[in-house]
Formats: structure tokens, C-alpha cells, sequence
């Protein structure tokens, strides 16, 4: 079982103790591309960038070599929602591990002359996605289906990063780094008391409280990116519910029977029967209000058309409802994957601390095998004759002049 | 402790017992692109492919469900040294796992009708790759860097592709498909004899021992692929010590240095410092009987030159040796990734697979984490003075009429 409080300064922490030997965390900092000041975007990239450049009495290169000689394995990174800051370590440097990271949070220097290569990396960032013809097109799709800030890519936009200063970037830093909205989840061999006591630098953290927009949907509508790619790929997107839905488990459950192993639908029907694609695949891709899930397929130019509506014609064929087998094979194969996640705390820490953002509280495991136990054939029908996965909005990238 | 036993018919078993509520296991068949014949490229992907159409009394939907319905999660597909058929499932469904995956080896259909789906697949993963360049760039690399055939690409080629019939894909999979030269390596909650009963079924598979070529390196040169692709890929290979030398901790080690954390030489001076680069890194990327140590950078078409240069110096520099605290920083660095990859038991199997084809037997963590400790920085460096990282394979791909 989990533990969590709200801290006086409004910092999210979790903890769930194991029995095992390394403590790993997921802390999310409010800042994401949804909240960035518009004329600002990529705002968040630079500044998680900045941060690493140094902190209180610690430069980029002290900083990096302090937490490197506590062996400290770590990624950080902007997203949408959020920045994300993952680390896993022994517990025996869990306190110095903590007082670093109030450094980075609270204290960071974002020095003026580190400020160049921060943003060239960023650049270099944006660069690297046009030679990923998938990346590319799921970018574009998202833009397309929000109207709302949820279509912006964390990685920001050209012009924006190339006109972004220092003093922008800092008083950004400032508004958007606050521990209201913040969450901070453990897992691993500690108690509680000692968690408490680890994260006492970060108390001194303060702000205001995070602002997230509203998500909004588009109509949904068609594109194309012409481009001079070998394949073709094809994306669509379909707005779904989220897990603060009670239908939830009836939708991930659809979506396993559609796309969860090698007997799923998509699989089926459009890789092993017909050898249109390498990879074909349907996946939840929503955001705090507003589920949404998307499927992807990548093919040569020839069979593009007939991929595409093989691919449209399993989704709408879900409102005919699916199979007790089905349900069966997807129940086995969700409660399978839940109990191999579990097994690592760096995945648990994930999960609590997504649960969190999304719900404002931790599903334990247990309830989740409950629900999905609980989710009968009736249930999952019934969601997909009043849910049916029809008219998405599709987004084709390549040389794609003769799909329509 | 691990334990492990050459069956009657050659195939290697080893289990680790853990008290986890789960069991992984990944089997190495001794079929990959290295010992494809001649004028049939690809073929190791089109068995793999087509092996999934049906065995026994199943076909290609009976068997995809049968695995589905048990929970299991599971991957497979061909590489350069062999076929890896890798799964995740609860134990009380270990012995009709088994009896599946038997199936599968050793009673395939292969049936007449599904092969052209097979191999239309297996095209559109060789033209998925035209669409990734550092994937192109370093398929292209390894090709440059061996003689031997350990230079081919698992996903085939075309013209092999296109050409291969039914009869000598079977064929082909009735030579290569042996236990003589198989590891089967399995972690999970469950004892010794229960598995050994559960792979009974295994115990019918015949064949002859497996053939593996020697590796052969050309000599070191450099070459360019013009694309007109957005970044430039930068791609080098030295030739280095495998696990099998006794130095080979010490290349660990130097290898961390150069490019374990964000203190790493490569990426402070590549990234952190000048900003040329979004990723870049080093990694082992050898074969059975021959270290390789192979470098990656992306970049724009202006910073080419001097990214290349950056990284050629930095490689070149670890023969003057690292220091006392660079070391003790490595050391931390691998010993906790090693506690935390030893989490995860579908990872612990996927060592001990490794392992056994590697070396013959099972490392245990103790033994890896000794040796560590064992190797001074006085070894490390006179591994560095006596093995410089120079002289390398250089690839490019990109704009690059100006990088030379």
C-alpha cells in the first residue's frame, strides 16, 4: 500500500515501501508545454536544459559529477503536462540525493553563458524529429486534433526558441517551477520517516499554484504531409475516455481486444493476414479531461489505401461489440501485465505518480485487477455501441498523392 | 544462484529461482543472419515470420490465441547471431507455455499459403529502415566494419528477399533450427524440477550441432551515404575486447567514462559544453569473438566537422588515461545499474542468455560486481595506453559534401 500527503508548501508525496534493495522516484514539476506563455513555446525544454548548467555551490560539470558519484541513474525531460525528473539510486545516498535535486529545483543558477548551448541542443532536438517520419506525423496529428494548447509539441517551435532570452526563460522559470501541482512519488526500501526527513530541502520550495488550460477538441478532419519518405505513414486519432471515466476499464479493455497481442485485431487483420505493415498498433494517447486514443501503421506507398481502410474499418467494427473470448484473452493479457510492471520499482514509481496527476490518487493494484475482473461482456458492449470509434481524424505523411 | 545443464539434446537450460510471482524466460536459437546461406539473406526473419502461422494442430490464429488466453507476453524476431523468442507469464501456466512454444520449434506448418505475408512483411521492415537514418547509417557501418558475415543485417535484402521460395526457407529452418547451439535461460518463481518438466517437450527437438562463421575485421576506412536528410548521423566503430578477455572490465570501465553519465566525457564535451548535438553516445556493440565499441552523434550540416572532431578527440584522449575520481564514478555508475537491471527478472534472464552464448556459463552478480571493485585505475589505464581508441570505421550520412 501506498502512503500519501500533502505537503504545508503543497508538494504531492508518495511513498510505497518494498522490500528490495534501491529506491527510485518520479517527480513532476508543473511545467509543460500546455502552460507555456504563447511567444514562449519550447519554454520548458529550455529550461530543464538550464537547470543541469548548475545549482547553489555546484557548476554543470559539479552538479552532474555529484550525482554520478552517488550512482545515481537518471532522465529528465519536458513534456506536454509536465517535466519529469526519474532517478534511481541505493538508499544509502537517499538524502544527499534529495538535497541535490532542491539545489536543482530551488537554487539553479541558469547562468547567461550556458544559455547558448541549452538552446542549441534544443534546436538540434527539433532538427533530429524531421528525420522521423512517425514522430513527425503524430506531432502534426496533435496539433490538429487540439485546439486548445494540448496540440503543442515539447519540443517547441523554431522561431520561439531562436527568439526566446535569458530573462524570458528565467521569469518563466520562476512563474511555472512551483510545488503546487508538484508530485513527488517513491518507491523502494525506506520508511516513511526517513522519506520525510530526505525531503526536507525541498519544504523550503515555493509558489503559486499551476495552471493547466482546458483541453478542446477540433472537428475531426483529414491531412497530408507530402514527403519525400520510402513508406507511408498513417496515424488517426479518436477522441476516448479517460481513466476518471467509469466506462475506463470497458474502453482499455476494447482496446487490448483491438490491439493488445498477436491475436488482437489490428495484428490480425492487418499485418498477419495481409502483410500490409512491420508495425501496426492502437494506443491510449489522452491527456488530464480528455482521453483519446490513436493508431498507428506504416506501409509503402501502393498499399497506403488499403491499409488505411482496413485500419478504419476495425475500429468502427468495435461497435458491433467484441467476443466473451476476446474479453477473456484481453482480461488475462491486461491482469498480466499489470503484475510484470509492478515488479519494478522504477515502473511503479511511474505509475503512482501518473496516477496521481491524472486522478489525484493511487490505484492499488488490487483495485485494478478488481475492475478489470469486474468489467463483464455486457459492459464492454454496451460502452462501444454508445462509444463507437468512428470519424477520426487521420493524418497521412510520404509521397501520398493517390490516398484520399 | 543460478543453475544450469546441457540436455540429452544439446539445448543448454539454466534457471534462477526468485520469489516473484512471475516467470521470464528467453531462448536463443542459433539461427541468425551470420549463418544464413549464401543467396538467402533475410531468411532467419522469414522463419521467425512464418513460424507464427501455425504448428501441430493449431493454425496461425489457434496459436496467437492459445499464448493470448495464457497472458503470455511475449516477443521474438531474428538477429545477426541468432533468434530470440523472449516471454513473460504467471507459473501456474508454465507447463502449456512450454508445450506451445514446442509446437512452434519443433511441429511448425510452415504452410504454403502464408508465406507471402510473411515476406511482405519482412519487406516493409527493410523499407521502414530507409525511413530511419542512424539505423541506415549504422546497418551500413557494420557492413563496412566486417569481412565475415557478421556484418549483415538481421532484416535481409531485397533482391534475397524477393527471390527466396517456400521450399528453401523450409529447408533452411530444418538445418538451422537445432538445440545443438540453444539457450534456454529461464528466472521466475519456480524450482528446478518443475522446469525440467516442464520442457520435456523440448527434449523431442533434433539436429546438429550449429555453425558459426569466425569474425574477420576489414580494414578501418571511412565513407559517406549522401541523403537529404535534415541532421547529419555521424557514425564510428573500434575494434575492442570482449567479455571473454580479461581486460574487459577495464574497457567497461573506460566506456563508462567516456559515456556513462551526464559527467561522461562525451557528453559534456559534445553536448553540455558546445551544444552541437542532441544525443550522442558509446556503447558495445561486438559479436561473439570480437569486441567492437561503436559511437553515434546527430547534428546540423554546419556543426558536422567540428561534432566529428570533438568525438574523434575525446576517443583518442582515453589513452592518456582517466582519473582517480572519473573511475570511482564509473565504478558507482555500473554498480547500481547493475542492482537495478537485476530487478527486473525478464532482464535477469535476458543476462543469462546473453551470458551463456557469450562466455559458455553464467556470471553471477557477485562475480560482476567483484570484478568491478578488482579493477584499479593502474589497470584501466595501462588498458587504455596498451588499447588506444583510435583509427576508427567513420560513417556519415547527410548533406556532407563538406565534412572530410
Amino acid at each position: 500500500m501506498s502512503r500519501v500527503e500533502r505537503l504545508p508548501n503543497g508538494l504531492v508525496l508518495a511513498l510505497e515501501e518494498r522490500d528490495y534493495p534501491g529506491v527510485a522516484f518520479q517527480l513532476l514539476v508543473p511545467a509543460g508545454a500546455v502552460n507555456e506563455p504563447e511567444g514562449l513555446l519550447g519554454a520548458s525544454t529550455l529550461i530543464e536544459g538550464w537547470l543541469w548548467k548548475g545549482a547553489g555551490e555546484l557548476d554543470a560539470r559539479g552538479l552532474a559529477q555529484a550525482l554520478d558519484s552517488l550512482g545515481v541513474r537518471r532522465q529528465s525531460g519536458a513534456g506536454l503536462e509536465y517535466t519529469l525528473f526519474a532517478a534511481a539510486f541505493l538508499p544509502e545516498v537517499l538524502e544527499e540525493v534529495f538535497r541535490l535535486y532542491a539545489l536543482l529545483l530551488l537554487n539553479p543558477r541558469l547562468p547567461e553563458e550556458g544559455f547558448e548551448a541549452v538552446r542549441s541542443v534544443a534546436l538540434q532536438a527539433l532538427l533530429s524529429q524531421e528525420d522521423q517520419p512517425a514522430r513527425k506525423l503524430f506531432s502534426e496529428l496533435r496539433k490538429r486534433v487540439f485546439l486548445s494548447p494540448h496540440g503543442r509539441d515539447p519540443l517547441g517551435e523554431e522561431e520561439s526558441l531562436k527568439r526566446a532570452t535569458p530573462e524570458a526563460v528565467r521569469e518563466d522559470y520562476r512563474r511555472r517551477y512551483t510545488p503546487k501541482g508538484a508530485i513527488l512519488a517513491v518507491a523502494g526500501g525506506i520508511s516513511w520517516e526517513r522519506l520525510l526527513g530526505a525531503v526536507e530541502p525541498l519544504l523550503a520550495w515555493e509558489g503559486e499554484e499551476a495552471f493547466y488550460p482546458t483541453p478542446l477538441l477540433s472537428e475531426p478532419h483529414s491531412f497530408t504531409l507530402k514527403r519525400p519518405t520510402a513508406q507511408v505513414q498513417i496515424g488517426l486519432a479518436y477522441s476516448d475516455v479517460g481513466p476518471e471515466d467509469p466506462r475506463f476499464y470497458a474502453a482499455r479493455l476494447a482496446l487490448e481486444v483491438l490491439s493488445g497481442g498477436m491475436s488482437s485485431r489490428l495484428f490480425t487483420e492487418v499485418r498477419e493476414k495481409r502483410g500490409l505493415v512491420y508495425a501496426v498498433s492502437a494506443f491510449p494517447a489522452g491527456v488530464k479531461g480528455q482521453g483519446l486514443l490513436m493508431a498507428y501503421g506504416g506501409t509503402t506507398k501502393e498499399r497506403a489505401r488499403e491499409t488505411l481502410r482496413v485500419m478504419l474499418a476495425e475500429m468502427e467494427r468495435l461497435a458491433e461489440g467484441v467476443t466473451e473470448e476476446e474479453l477473456s484473452r484481453a482480461k488475462v493479457g491486461l491482469k498480466t501485465a499489470l503484475v510484470m510492471a509492478d515488479e519494478s520499482i522504477r515502473s511503479r514509481a511511474g505509475s503512482m505518480a501518473r496516477d496521481l496527476y491524472m486522478l489525484g490518487r493511487i490505484r492499488p493494484l488490487s483495485e485494478i485487477e478488481g475492475a478489470i475482473e469486474a468489467t463483464d461482456l455486457r459492459a464492454v458492449n454496451a460502452f462501444l455501441r454508445a462509444h463507437p470509434y468512428r470519424n477520426p481524424w487521420v493524418g497521412l505523411l510520404g509521397e501520398v498523392d493517390d490516398v484520399s
